[in-house]
């Protein structure tokens, strides 16, 4: 301890350490020491003697350590809203109205195109904000809503850039192929091509983004259009993970496993043989409760298969304008309980380590584990089973970055 | 305009004023004075001069005005929390399971009786924060956890004590009548008793409610019961309001209609003679989605019916740790969209003008017409249909009492 930079002490953590028996992983009472940015110690309060503590010395008192939370699916940035359309199909109006009126995802398309990435930031900054005053240390941001290279450029700018502005860690992930732009109506290939001939390679190569995404779904793209970003995005050492099985059963959550996705995401439709295949390539199911809600669907994620395979659940915002417009992860943890029937334990993991291996980034963040960096949230709590439970109020006491405490109220 | 103490320029009125054509009541690009507290005057900006302005002076940027939103059932003073519950619940644990090691209702009345009046005013005070943070300006709170003379009386002297603490108007109602304590365990009409003879005289006599209201179910108390709690308030001039007809058609609601009862709240087993009933008394209908979504109900109040008969229909946060953990309004707005079906207008009305009148003060507050009260949230929105629709992130700018700014961004 005496080495260490840091020490947080009378803390319990909730590590989610596999290793450890209970589902939250839990040591009560202990101290945790930081080195570098990355957890060196943990040790029971009972072997800590004053004289084995560094000057740096934080009192938990009695708080609780958690990994800090992790949002693995968003489409934070974009400009306008929708809310004239969820008024209109509250007053009964069709989906498909709505898009003849200009309604749907090419409104936000035609509002983010316009907009320079100062405005983006703008109006993007306070769904960040929001987020990460509930706890958030690392967030996923995709495209999306350029759909063409310049603009898709400018969104994955805008979500690195907010990652300067704001004490948290962006991971971009191109979703060039969200729709079908109305440039190319009727032409779903041809703007296939663009995809992985253009926007995929100049994208690789600015080193903008650090996967890449696909509505795969008859209302997106289909298999055999799903498979090419795939395999474009798998050429350009990006990888890749896949908008999947949210609306009908189509085999795209097997498709993108049999390619190594890092996550299958929605999958209220996926059916045995798509978890079967997800849990042997190690896929995440992220499941987005808010786009159920929101979109009133009755079919939910099989929850039960997945837990049967074992193919690991994270819970995500999705974040967007149409589907889910809710800038909240701790919502999302406790819709994942009432809606989908997650346990407490398995939500809280859903944000923390499973999200972590969403993002590919389990090596280094989602759990508190010696060796991880010092992602953290310190709670004014009296057990980790209270994040999902309540709303409202929030009980963080601080946010920890690498060690680094960038709020403390 | 100039004989105002101040004025808001450049703002879009969301009026709720009922002599306007549209659901809203909008009035866009108007100026708004005030005069000792109150609306004195609504004019268009195109007839406001320089000239006819007083010194105070506030530029609303062209945001919206709406009244302050009013939220008009709470449990929001309790201590502990039911967290551990909410996982047994979700690790298929039944409710009788749980009641029998000691959870539900008796458990957070044994956490509230032991502790005392400063103790209850921290634990109840961030939820309070939460809700007021959101823009409400009018809260009401139940007692409900004491279920005894000195622990009810406790209750209420928190409740009225938050009020004087943070600046949010604070109506408190007397609900001993929630749940049978165990010490009258068998007895229920011997509580009954005590509550008609000692509980609501000694309350009425110190001034401490608003209101008093009753726990109407099969589980809690018969309609006879209720009905003497109902008559034995009334003989002490205490508006009745009730939580009537949410797990079963108890009639309960035409029995606290029958009495002019303000409110009847859940109302999910509603029948048609029931809303007649209270159209005709003029009973609100206050919609509570928050303990709907928690309990997963599958029965929703009857809203053709209500709004067929023209019963004014609320909004509530139901804030309690049982069936409601949830301290925001914002998102009970949302759930009554998303899960109840209303329109967004409807949503905002029903945590603003028809919550005032669940609460008995809409000559004074709940719509912003000349001679009310100055209650009032500015929005930096496009559309006051934002406030359901969006969540997360929070448009408030100012949140506005009597004419005062109480908070501002
Ligand atoms: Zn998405
Ligand atoms: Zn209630």
């Amino acid at each position: 301890m005496k080495d260490c930079n840091r020490v947080w002490i009378n803390v319990n953590l909730a590590t989610f350490d596999p290793s450890l028996p209970d589902a939250y992983g839990i040591h009560t009472m202990c101290a945790l020491g930081i080195l570098d940015g990355r957890i060196a110690c943990i040790q029971p309060m009972s072997s800590v003697t004053a004289t084995s503590l560094p000057f740096d010395v934080i009192d938990g008192h009695n708080g609780w350590l958690t990994p800090g939370l992790i949002d693995c699916h968003t489409h934070l940035v974009f400009a306008g809203n929708r809310a004239n359309e969820f008024e209109q199909r509250q007053q009964g109006k069709s989906y498909q109205e709505i898009a003849r009126q200009g309604g749907g995802i090419l409104s936000t398309v035609r509002a983010t195109r316009v907009r320079s990435k100062e405005q983006l930031i703008k109006s993007s900054l306070p769904r960040l904000q929001a987020l990460v005053s509930e706890g958030v240390t690392t967030i996923e941001i995709k495209s999306g809503y350029g759909l063409n290279l310049p603009d898709e450029i400018k969104m994955l700018e805008v979500a690195r850039e907010l990652g300067k502005r704001v004490p948290v860690r962006v991971k971009t992930t191109l979703l060039a192929a969200h729709a079908l732009p109305p440039e190319f109506a009727g032409r779903p290939n041809d703007y296939i091509d663009l995809v992985c001939k253009e926007i995929i390679p100049a994208v690789a190569e600015q080193g903008l983004a650090d996967a890449v995404d696909v509505f795969s779904e008859t209302i997106g793209f289909d298999l055999e259009q799903s498979e090419r970003v795939f395999r474009a995005a798998l050429a350009h050492n990006l990888p890749i993970k896949g908008h999947t099985e949210q609306l009908s059963l189509t085999r795209s959550s097997s498709l993108a496993a049999s390619l190594g996705a890092l996550s299958c995401d929605h999958l209220e439709y996926l059916d045995e043989a798509g978890a079967i295949n997800m849990a042997e390539s190690g896929t995440v199911a992220v499941l987005l409760p808010g786009a159920f809600y929101y979109l009133r669907g009755n079919k939910k994620p099989p929850i039960e298969l997945l837990r049967r395979f074992k193919v690991p659940m994270a819970v995500a915002s999705d974040v967007n304008p149409g589907s889910s417009p809710m800038a909240s992860i701790r919502l999302m943890m406790n819709m994942s309980c009432i809606l989908f029937q997650l346990s407490a334990a398995e939500a809280v993991a859903g944000a923390t380590r499973e999200a972590a291996k969403a993002l590919g980034m389990i090596e280094d963040i989602g759990t508190i584990e010696v060796g991880k960096i010092a992602d953290l949230c310190l709670w004014d709590t009296m057990h980790p089973n209270e994040l999902p439970y309540e709303l409202g109020q929030s009980p963080l006491l601080q946010r920890i970055i690498g060690g680094e405490i960038v709020y403390e109220r």
